[in-house]
Parts: C-alpha cells; sequence; structure tokens
C-alpha cells in the first residue's frame, strides 16, 4: 500500500459527513447507572424526565442499546455551514518539539461560538422547536454554552433565555453581548425573575452567583412557564451522543489516510468533548476489534477523575436535578479560580466515569502554568490561540510527544482542540505578566466536598 | 456539461492551492502612479524605499510588469495552516431573502488574526528574516494588522514591535494581549521611546494617539536602529499582491463547479482585502476575456472613493510616508467614530484607485446602522459573527440579492467576509441597545480635508 502525503488539514468532503451519531453506551458491558429520583432514589422515567427535558431527548438520553441513531435533515444541514472540522497534523509543533510523534488535533473552535458546544446546542434547539416549543432555557457560566445555544435558536427561530452568572455577567460583557446578538435574553443570576432567585438574593444580598444557582434559575424558568424545556450543554448522555460527530470525522479522516492513533487525548470537564472525540474509537476497543490508549486531561485544582469518588451526587450544587452515579469531588466542592471556567465542574459524564472505572480510559491532571506555558508554545507554531480548557489536552499530548523523543518511538497522537481562547485574554494577560499562580486542593480540602455526598 | 451539486462550503486540496501571487499591475494599461519623494516630487527609488521597507518587497511594490510571482515555500507552508479558506455558498441567507440570486462569500477569517491580514503579515515577516533583520516595526489601530503581524513574527521568531494607538491600547486590552502572547512588544503611542513621540507628548501631554502618529513612531523606530525594517499592513501594491490569494483561491473554487460571478463585492478601507479578492478577476476583464461588475463599499462616513479627489497626498497623517496619488479626503481629514476601524482611511491603494478613475471598478458608500442591521440578519442564519469592516460587504451583497429577488434575475453574488467581529462587541453592544447612529461628513467637512492637499 502506497504512503499517501498527509496534508496539514484533512477535510471530509460533505458527502462523507456522518449521518448518523454513535452511541457507546450500546457496545458498554457495564452500562452507566441511571439517574436518580432525588425524593424517591428510583431509577427516573422518561415521564420526570419530560417534565424538564423535550421528549425525543429524553429517548436519547435513556437510549443505552441502539448504537446508531440518525442526525434529522435539518441537523446535518446546520452542520454543513461549519462542519466537517478539520484534522490538522500540527507539522510545525512536532518540528518544534523534535520528537518523531505524529501529532494530530481535531480542531472544533470554527465557529462563531468558539467550541464544540454548537453540535449539541443545535440538536437540543432542533427537537425543542419539533415539539412545538415556544423556547428553551439554560444557565451558562463563561459563556460558551450560552453561546453556542444562542446561535442554534436564532437558527430555528426559538426564544433563547440565559442565566448567567452574575461575575461573568458583569466580568464578560463581550460574550453577553454575542448572546444578545444572536437574540437571546441574558439575565445575571441570582434574578428576581424566578423564586429561587429571590430566596437567594434575600439570603446572601452581595452574591455574585455561582453555576449551581444559575442552574436552579434556569430549571424554574422552564418548568414555570408553558411551552419552555430546559437544557445542558454537557455530563448528559444525550450530549455526548451529540458530540460523537467530533469522533466519528476524526475517525472518517484518519481511516482515508490509513492512519491509526496509538493515544487519542481530551480536556475533561463534564466530558462532553471528550467523550464525543473518543466514542467510536471506544466503540472498537469495546467490540474487541483494535486497542488504543484514551487520556482525560483534568485541572489539578478540580481532579474529579484522578481523585474524586465514584458515587450518587447531584449534578448541581442547587441540588435541584437528579442524581447521577459519576465520578465527583461532591457537589459542594467549590472549585479554586482555575481559568478554565468550562472544566470547573465538580463531577464527570457517567458514561465517561463507567468507562474509566472499568480501567478502559486513563486520567491526568495537570496544572494551570504548565498548561498556559504548552498553550503559548501551540499558539506561536500552530498559530491558533487555544482555549485555556483545550490546552489542557496540548500540555498532556506535548508531554507524550516527549516521551516519544526519548524513546524514539513514532507514536501516533491525537487530541481534541476543542476551542479558541479569543475571550480569555484575561487569563493570558495573567499568565503573560508571570502573575499565574497554581493550586492543588489538600485532601482535606476534597474531604469537605465528600462529606456533602448523598447517602444512596 | 451535467450540474454539479454545490456544497456549502468549496474547499480547494493542498494541491490547488495559488503558487504565485497575481500581479494586477501587470495588466493594467494605466499603471498607478508612482510614490514619490516628498522633499523632491520625485519618484522614489528603490535605494529610498530600502531605508524604510525590505529590499525584496521594494521590488515586489515597484514591480507593475511581471504578472506573477512565486509564493516562496516557506510561505506556503505556512498558508497551509489555515489556508485554503473556504468558499461558502450563502445558502442559508438566500433561503432567509427568498432571492433567485445565488450568494458565496469567501470567509478570510478562520485564523488567530480574525481576518485577511496575515496573508501578507507572514510574507512580510519571511522577506525580513530572509534579509537577516533583527525584526520590524509597526502600528496597529484596531490591533488585527499588529495580531496578524505579531503571529508572522513568531512563526519566523523575529521581534515585533507594535506602535498601537493609545485609546485602543487602553480600551481594547484584549488585542494587546494576544499580541503579547505571539511574543510581540506592544507600545502604546505616542510614547516616550521615539523622538516624534516626545515632541507629540510635549504639545500634547493627554493626546490619547492617532494611526498618523503611530506610523510616524513605528517609522522612525525602523531607521534609528540597526537590523529593522518598517512593515504596513495595507494599501501598498505588495500588500494588494500577497492578498491575491485570496482572489486566486476565489477563482480556482468557482472554476471548479463551472460558476462565473456576475457580481465582486469588498468592503475597502486601504484596499488590500478588495485588491487582493477582484484582482485575478479584474485580470481577466483587463485582457477583455471576461466581463464582472465589482463594487467597493466605504463606510458613508469616510468615503475616499465616492466623494474624494484623486490626487498626490500623504499616507500618512504624520507626514512622514512618501506621497501617493490616490483617491482621498485629504490627510488631514478626520473621520467620526465609525466602528469599522478598519476603514476609518482618508485614502485609498493607488491600484484601486487608478482602476475605480478608468470605470472598472464602482464604489458604494453604506451608513453604520445599515451595516450592522445586516451583520446581524448575515450572523443569524450563516452562524458568523462577522466584522464591522466586513458587514460593509455583506449590506451591499444583501442590497443587490434583494433587487434579485425584485427583478427575477439568478445573478450570482461574491463577495468578501474579511474577518470575524469577536473583538468588537463594544459596537454591537451599542447596536443591541439602539444606542448605534448614522454621521455623513457635509460638504464643508470634506472641504477641510481637501485644503490640506500637497501641491504637487
Amino acid at each position: 500500500m502506497g504512503m499517501k502525503e498527509i496534508p496539514y488539514k484533512i477535510y471530509l468532503e460533505e458527502k462523507e459527513m456522518p449521518t448518523q451519531w454513535y452511541n457507546v453506551r450500546a457496545d458498554m458491558k457495564n452500562k452507566p447507572a441511571p439517574l436518580l429520583n432525588p425524593a424517591t432514589l428510583k431509577p427516573m422515567t422518561a415521564e420526570e424526565l419530560e417534565h424538564v427535558f423535550c421528549a425525543e431527548l429524553v429517548q436519547q438520553e435513556l437510549d443505552d442499546t441502539n448504537p446508531y441513531i440518525d442526525i434529522p435533515e435539518e441537523i446535518r444541514g446546520f452542520y454543513k455551514m461549519y462542519r466537517p472540522s478539520p484534522l490538522v497534523r500540527a507539522y510545525c509543533l512536532e518540528k518544534k518539539l523534535q520528537t518523531p510523534a505524529k501529532i494530530y488535533y481535531k480542531f472544533e473552535g470554527n465557529n462563531t461560538s468558539g467550541s464544540h458546544k454548537l453540535n449539541s446546542a443545535i440538536a437540543q434547539a432542533y427537537y425543542a422547536k419539533k415539539q412545538g416549543l415556544k423556547g428553551v432555557t439554560t444557565e451558562t457560566g463563561a459563556g460558551q454554552w450560552g453561546t453556542a445555544l444562542s446561535m442554534a435558536c436564532a437558527y430555528f427561530e426559538l426564544d433563547c433565555k440565559v442565566y448567567m452568572v452574575k461575575v461573568s455577567y458583569e466580568q464578560k460583557p463581550f460574550r453577553r453581548e454575542v448572546m444578545r446578538t444572536y437574540g437571546a435574553s441574558v439575565t445575571p443570576s441570582p434574578s428576581e425573575t424566578t423564586n429561587i432567585g429571590k430566596q437567594i438574593l434575600k439570603e446572601h444580598p452581595g452574591t455574585t452567583g455561582s453555576l449551581g444557582c444559575a442552574i436552579s434559575e434556569a430549571v424554574e424558568a422552564a418548568t414555570s412557564v408553558e411551552g419552555y424545556r430546559y437544557v445542558l450543554g454537557s455530563v448528559l448522555n444525550q450530549v455526548l451522543l451529540h458530540q460523537s460527530v467530533i469522533g466519528l470525522e476524526t475517525k472518517a479522516a484518519l481511516d482515508k489516510y490509513d492512519i491509526t492513533p496509538d493515544i487519542i487525548i481530551g480536556c475533561a470537564g463534564g466530558g462532553s468533548n471528550l467523550g464525543g472525540l473518543i466514542s467510536p474509537f471506544m466503540g472498537e476497543k469495546l467490540r474487541g476489534e483494535k486497542d488504543y490508549r484514551f487520556i482525560a486531561v483534568e485541572p489539578a485544582s478540580c481532579p474529579s477523575l484522578t481523585r474524586g469518588r465514584y458515587a450518587y451526587d447531584f449534578c448541581d450544587t442547587g441540588r435541584v436535578c437528579p442524581l447521577a452515579k459519576m465520578y465527583t469531588l461532591g457537589s459542594g466542592f467549590i472549585p479554586s479560580a482555575n481559568h478554565a471556567g468550562g472544566l470547573r465542574y465538580h463531577g464527570m459524564s457517567s458514561t465517561l466515569s463507567q468507562l474509566y472505572d472499568d480501567g478502559l480510559m486513563e486520567a491526568r491532571s495537570v496544572e494551570q502554568t504548565a498548561v498556559f506555558e504548552a498553550a503559548v508554545e501551540f499558539a506561536r507554531v500552530e498559530g491558533i490561540l487555544p482555549a485555556p480548557e483545550s490546552s489542557h489536552a496540548i500540555r498532556v499530548a506535548i508531554d507524550e510527544a516527549l516521551k516519544c523523543k526519548e524513546t524514539g518511538e513514532e507514536k501516533t497522537i491525537v487530541f481534541g482542540l476543542t476551542g479558541t481562547g479569543y475571550f480569555d485574554m484575561v487569563a493570558y494577560e495573567k499568565f503573560n505578566n508571570g502573575e499565574m499562580s497554581d493550586y492543588i486542593p489538600t485532601d482535606a480540602d476534597l474531604e469537605v466536598g465528600f462529606k456533602g455526598l448523598p447517602q444512596v
């Protein structure tokens, strides 16, 4: 078989784009544990879930048997506007590192939301539209998910209510304005628009909000008005399903050039990007067809996989959502101010948690300054300014490539470059000025979070 | 001939990318007028220009006979990291407008500099490196050119000194930090680092700077230290030459699907994007092979083509640069606060000025609120949040498509989408809040600028 020259960027043609999502749960022997009703501690039924989520998304959430689910025509049309995303051969980074390793990255930042979040946002908006809803509600912290959802709702002309953590609303006015430009209403949380918001404001008059509080408000806003549902950008099984488009495209692009990766790396907050990227490869591993190493990278300041417990826990700090079995630091764990806002989540996707617990995936935690060093090194040779979240994966990809340099091994490394850092310049400024520091929680710090775990 | 289905995005393969730039001056009967030495009023010689610019770039600046110039291997390597840029069929915009017109846009925003500026920045950095220089200096207003040059210099490990207009330095800290992340030194202008800066600070202690002042400082910084040259991101012939990669790719992509455009539209500040986009098509028109309509779009607040004079003028408000013959409002014209910073230039590329004067190109001016209306309409259906500059072209593309709706004509419209608006959210916020207004200079306003034109 002749060696084809590998271009800098491998693009699929439109006709090569996936027409179905891949549901990795179908191939798992040990299925992820079901969501529990916090009142009864029994598995949530479809009917219960449909009060909060769109009906068809509930089906996807509960479906752990069908390996492939058709991507509706309308969603494929939207995907064609910004997908396929490029699989890039990092020739310049390889040269800079002088490594024999071959490095590839799947770049999901080439859309206005700036990240992979749009892949699931458009799907969730589509099903809401199909169900005849007026709109959807959600929460956002740093704003990537909120931006993606605003774009998706604008496309389907759905109303979009975003509860944005007040401190971000004030400190990140640019993200807020992108959402408003796409027609979303953005409310700083806590707010006077919900009962839970009013209560929190009464108890904590000066609070700048939290993601947990914003979730509670968004859920209340969805369930208290006719024609609305709540949507979520990570953690859930349905989100991993939609994000499988990342892995399917990656695999198709690699297959075109007969490339088999040795290691696949992704950053992990709630797990949506990593789960999406590795799903089809994990499927091959689960079916015994091929073997790969998978590495989840998390911040040392919020180490849910590497130092958390595998237990039932609340998905939100406000404790209004169902219980999920996952690797968790406890819903009461308050991560320190790490700039990778998207990775500051106490838990982890149930699916990824089960795969990790079964020894099918590795996890590694990295410190913030080392992450930004990798980000800047990458940016200067590969051009793209990466998001702090994505840079966690860059750090470990570089580390693995440097190991190859020592051993002389020509490993093929693939990592997920989930997004761009254009709205993260405050963090870069801190790094550029030498003012960034690291923080690793002590065992005692973690004990505080673990003590709050529910008794299930 | 069978009709091929046209995908949402037409990508060229790497092997289809241009290997030569196209120099439209070679095919012009009336050549653009030469730059004049402001002291002698005689054409600038290569020797004189080489005090300020890199030697090989001076050759390109003066060459109006060779139609094709090889793109060096090293530049083509860098281009492969972010090029080819997609030519997008605006299916969703067409549907929204219900127009029979077919709309395409060449999207140059998919790189960290956020615009087409990188195409020339990497070329200019390459020639500086080849000449053995230590570094380059430049000025930047809004920061797109400075960002592009910082990225290019990081790639070739050249020192990069950017003089950033003080008001932007303070109000646009994010752009500043992107440049610093790529290793550039960014100095607010006027500064104490140059004689001209000191002088200006002495005369105007509270000044927030201007582009003209920053140019003067950058030129002084380049010419007063060994091993440095000054580089410029627009207006010059060499820049149009490098930017021809936009038009060459566009033409190659259209040719693949046997598409012939009727109208080609671009925004015009100094002319680098428009000149690059239309060059190869203009070449066909100049050689009598085909006919196209070309429309340059400028802000009504800074109407150099539509209301300016065709005359010799200073390229910079500081009057340290050579004189160029161009459509100009006078180097003393102060445009009102229009948010499209990249279009607030008093003059216009000499090449484009000559083509316009010869009746080979049209020009249209549009008002700011109408531009942002078009920007938001576009963003909501096509996903991409456009830069205010680029949105001038969107406005006219939509206007032309709506005319087709009235007449029923199926015209093919191509426009240049030069960049993204992620760093322009202050302007979007103003628009979203209904606080944006229009400004059109009176004839008396323009007379002030015309009075300052040099007597040549």
